[in-house]
């Protein structure tokens, strides 16, 4: 086995596996990412101009209603993934990162998490 | 912003938002996750001695019988997480190391993807 692949398979948290409250809280996020829409509304905020984006800068992108895009939206904020800011008419979201981190900790643990 | 927090914000594919149906393929793969026993399930495997595991592995972790596990198991395989090989009466799992990275990298490009 290659240094690069034994370094690949130990990914996924093997230090400890999860425990089952770990893993119910970590699968609500995961799930939340499970949708299409959602994955590319939280990479267009992502990769959006200042890293925060309003429903106004994200509904060209579907062919969804505006009311649609804002309930996954609000699947995403409830999941912790993003967090909104009202300033006048709209309300700008930009993701969080540490939430993110994590999740791709759990599913590869970064050299910082290793080393902790 | 600190450098760190500029870092993190920076992720989630900042570099171009997903495509429709990039987003559609992630998004199966992120659904099979969204669930806490197979997302167990996934850090178990990839936990266990020698990075691979059978339900007669896994089952003692749950208050679940073998079929409702072998049925999550199955979820992980079509996502494309973990592959099954059979050796006498076991199959044995072990996870995809590129499928989970790629799902990492989606998440917070690691810095191969970044300088890539």
């Amino acid at each position: 086995m290659l240094k690069q692949e034994r370094q690949l398979c130990s990914s996924v948290r093997t230090r400890a596996p999860l425990t089952a409250e770990e893993a119910v809280e970590l699968a609500s996020a995961f799930k939340a990412l499970g949708d299409p829409v959602r994955l590319r509304l939280l990479s267009l905020i992502a990769a959006h101009e200042g890293g925060e984006a309003c429903v106004c800068d994200l509904t060209g992108s579907f062919e969804l209603t505006g009311p649609t895009i804002s309930h996954h939206l609000k699947v995403l904020r409830e999941a912790g993934l993003i967090v909104g800011e009202r300033r006048a008419t709209w309300i700008y979201y930009r993701v969080v990162p540490d939430r993110i981190q994590l999740l791709s900790d759990v599913l590869v643990p970064s050299s910082a998490a290793v080393t902790a």
